[in-house]
């Protein structure tokens, strides 16, 4: 079996028993998660929620970048988005690296870009909710929060 | 009880009993899974895999952008990862729209941006995983695939 079929083997018998097949476009809670694209972070199971519920945004290190902030416009436009959750957390691998570092794992082919590494944890996610507040893009109206999420005991702290 | 206080009370409850606390920051899967935000779509649930198995970057659209790039060099290049699953979906708020239509919802302030509409689904998803194969930041070692998910059956179809 290769990765793809087995991948496809586990969607058939998830469709079998489709629960969600009835959900609206909108998010029930008018939330976007923005997170992490850390394997060990299942923004539902984190914050208590279901399908159906948020908009999740993730990226390395779960900044909020241009792509972030277009996403966030369009999730407010369209979706009728009013709150953003902002989630780093602990033990990230951006958290402390350094872009010659990355580009020397990845080759010389890659060159000279900005991975966005950062190192302030904290400061990082309240940079992040930083960029919502004053983006052109997304209203005033818009509430966003920072977090911590600990990757060894679940827990999330504001910040 | 505001919003964030309901989401932090949720969140003790799963600190309290909170399984991954021994999770290794590397994807045991070796995959990312590059999706959008729609609240809809569980990636986990949708491809039968489990917290630790995989990085997940999602945005509106599930589009492979600059950001999703940089990301998936960080994965790449730090945690392993090896193969890129792109889902789009079937119903995504995206697909059809035009930037006038996002624009005009978000007011006067939002300007010339553009929120990358899509006109066709599957020639969206190959353009995604082409940018995977194309990409600087990336090894042609790489292994990318396409599908698309039906919001209605649960289904995923490769593209």
């Amino acid at each position: 079996m290769t990765p793809w079929s087995e991948l496809a083997a586990a969607n058939e018998v998830f469709a079998a028993s489709f629960p969600h097949g009835q959900l609206d476009r909108a998010p029930r809670r008018g939330l976007a998660v923005v997170t992490c694209m850390d394997a060990r972070i299942d923004p539902l199971e984190i914050l208590g929620i279901r399908v159906g519920d948020a908009n999740v945004l993730r990226n390395a290190g779960g900044l909020v970048t241009e792509d972030v902030l277009r996403s966030l416009a369009v999730s407010h436009a369209l979706l009728g988005t009013r709150l953003v959750a902002v989630i780093g957390h602990t033990e990230c691998g951006l958290h402390g690296a350094s872009n010659d570092e990355v580009a020397a794992r990845l080759g010389a082919t890659a060159g000279e870009a900005d991975f966005l590494p950062f190192a302030d944890l904290e400061e990082s996610v309240r940079a992040s909710v930083e960029r919502i507040e004053s983006s052109r893009l997304l209203p005033r109206s818009i509430a966003a929060a920072g977090f911590v999420y600990d990757v060894r005991s679940g827990r999330l702290r504001a910040v």
